[in-house]
């Protein structure tokens, strides 16, 4: 679908929501992202929208007559988690954003809904956005797969199916973590050296990765490939995706099927589902296809349109130690990068992943792989930006990382900004790591 | 849990239902399995217990006081799926069982529910029988392994790996389809030759696996792994998988995170969930362990009970070309071959998937892999039984198999017997071939 800018887009727009206007929120009245909250004491899970530091209740706004949408959208508005609401297309979620953004402009001829439909952010819980009933992980950074190559095999980083084909495999849905739920380090089987026979332990190579996630809207059916050209009408939004990760537990289980066990013992996932409509204005070219690199086969191949398929989101991960954060300091970069540094764009994700006749469903998640780009400081996991343990990382406090430590807890924010548009962001993924249920 | 056998495994008990007793029936009073049902007509899943031809509608004989349940038990029998009712555990199961064999056996001092409770078999359109939350593949059979192997690295098959660590991946849940579903040949990227560039189409070298799947009962939480002495009560059920492959695409896609579309276009569920109460009777050693192989490390160790963790199921599958099928031909057998032939159990298989915390939940699937034996004709896929190809199979009309055709229909049973107690059966898990959507 081709989307216009409309009046949801206007960079001169404000709310009568104060915060909404606070330089470095990422929640301004252009963003308006999804989530599902809690209320305190309350155990009800109800869909709401950030405006600055406060979250809009939609289905006590529309109840109220507050937010004019139509009766229809009622049932999905006031469900507990957002796969109907998603699950009915690019259009609803068009809708939906006007009548939002309808209500909370500042010049909005509207009555102000009441009271409770707006709730502080600090004072909520924030629930996982969707339930989540396939998850995919793809690696469709370039940077990635060449770093982790060279360290497997030197003389051939990149395998010759790279630039041909989104690689890509399916991870564990029960697993996936809402933002905030500690990590616990998985024990498993770990081979220290080819020579020596496996033992059980707790990992010794615990990782994060940072990754971008595409949240499925509208479904696709079995049997019936979505075009590239389509692809995007299936997509509803983006989120920040830690993609937790034991090395050493992969290095040892992955062959000949792929990565289990040292990933599906949690993912975690960020609260706020920015749109891709939120997103249209932060759309760019992707970086990183070379001039010698083979054409896109006909499925993969974007159009005039799909020239801008990528989305210009500025990822940073930070790390805080146990120690760090009992002194009272703030977190340290780790690394920053941006998504427009994939080799692959979500459409072309999409489109990849359902050539085959693999159906979608509303809410189903698909996950960028780790985001890295070619520069210094610009590697979304420590696996290469300590190049496996190599090149430690000092801390403020002189702590030294090769990899997490339990007690270490990582967040990531990813914002997109550009000249005279209002910022926005996704809010941030945070876990901190717990250590191991027993010494093993 | 250690089971009891009870009176439900009386191998003299029959059932006033006169075709539990016929010769052949996969469904005497011992089995009872499990199913989802709709009657002709309605849009209802309803869910039953197999009887000889008939099913029993559980939700209806409950209501009308024939079968005699605690009234705790309504919700999750009159539920559209048997998710709930698995996730109560191993104890309700058998209450439910008891139930059931106390109102069907000859002698039963029930009134006889009335007529509509019992619908023939024939009568109804059988469903998926859970909502798969995640489905995982694993590779359990040495044998399977090890000609797989031989393809790829005739010096050295299995890798290191192998005899230490039960092999899994995570497989697709969204297009997992009832036996009966049509199966579509997907489309993928495939590389005919590693000097030539992949091109676009349908797969030509469609593949069938014959897989056990093993149902989850009563949940795991995150971060809480299951002992290996505790894995089978959290397994409900088994049933048949097939496990549709497309090798050309596998081949080009899988290096390096494992398979993705040559597997994800859909897997195959048999109807009937036979309980591991059913099959208590058909408790086995596993035939595979070696003298020289590694023990097994600490948590996939079996103790004194262990050493009877596999379960006696003979495995067929049969064949039918759109030819023979006009011609009246019955269908061919490709292959046969036991469940216990795996190198790890059912048990070793749950604890191994959770030993790093990862979470079950009620109707999540774990499929065996490939069964395959070490006997020619025993090996569970074409990839196998034609060696890559290159040992076409003939079929009664002539035609020559290298792999499946366009309307070929594959049909897996698998069956428990032993002397002196009736064979006991899973029904069938069917799939016919179609067609690719539109030549690519």
């Amino acid at each position: 679908m081709t989307l216009q800018l409309d009046q949801t887009h206007d960079p001169r727009a404000t709310s009568w929501v104060p915060s909404a206007q606070r330089a470095g929120t990422d929640f301004p009245i252009q963003n308006l992202p999804l989530g599902v909250f809690r209320r305190p004491g309350s155990g009800e899970s109800r869909i709401g929208v950030a405006i600055g530091d406060q979250v809009l209740d939609l289905a006590r706004a529309m109840a109220i007559g507050a937010l004019q949408l139509e009766p229809g959208y009622y049932d999905c508005v006031a469900a507990p988690r957002l796969n109907s609401l998603l699950g009915r297309g690019r259009r609803a979620l068009q809708a939906v954003r006007s009548a939002v953004f309808a209500l909370l402009r500042e010049d909005s001829p509207l009555p102000r809904p009441s009271e409770d439909c707006l709730v502080a952010s600090a004072a909520v819980e924030l629930l996982l956005p969707v339930e989540i009933g396939d998850y995919t992980d793809f690696y469709a950074s370039i940077h990635h797969a060449t770093n982790v190559g060279k360290m497997l095999r030197p003389d051939q980083p990149l395998l010759p199916n790279y630039k041909w084909i989104p690689i890509g495999y399916h991870g564990r849905a029960s697993s996936i973590v809402a933002s905030g739920t500690p990590v616990q380090r998985p024990v498993g089987q770990i081979r220290p050296s080819p020579d020596a026979p496996p033992s059980v332990h707790a990992t010794k190579a615990f990782d994060y990765e940072c990754e971008v996630g595409l949240v499925v809207g509208k479904g696709s059916a079995l049997g019936h490939p979505v075009p590239l050209g389509e692809a995007e009408d299936h997509l509803a939004a983006l989120c920040l995706v830690n993609d937790w990760s034991a090395r050493d537990i992969q290095a040892w289980e992955y062959q000949p099927l792929g990565p289990f066990l040292a990933k599906n013992f949690a993912t975690s996932l960020s609260p706020w589902l920015v749109t891709l409509d939120a997103l249209e204005p932060f759309r760019v070219p992707l970086a990183d296809r070379e001039p010698g690199d083979p054409a896109p086969l006909d499925y993969l191949a974007p159009g005039e349109r799909g020239s801008r398929a990528g989305f210009a989101i500025e990822l940073e991960v930070g790390i805080t130690s146990l120690r760090m954060r009992s002194e009272g300091i703030a977190p340290m970069r780790l690394s920053r990068c941006s998504f427009d540094r994939m080799y692959w764009s979500p459409a072309q994700l999409v489109a990849h992943h359902t050539m085959n006749g693999c159906n979608l469903r509303p809410g189903d998640l698909l996950a960028s792989g780790t985001v890295s780009g070619p520069d210094p400081g610009s590697q979304g996991c420590l696996l290469e930006l300590t190049w496996r343990g190599s090149h430690p990382i000092t801390l403020p406090t002189g702590e030294v990382r090769r990899f997490l430590e339990d007690g270490d807890e990582i967040v990531m924010r990813g914002t997109c900004s550009r000249d005279g548009y209002p910022r926005i962001g996704f809010g941030e993924c945070r876990g901190v790591v717990l250590a191991a249920s027993e010494s093993a």
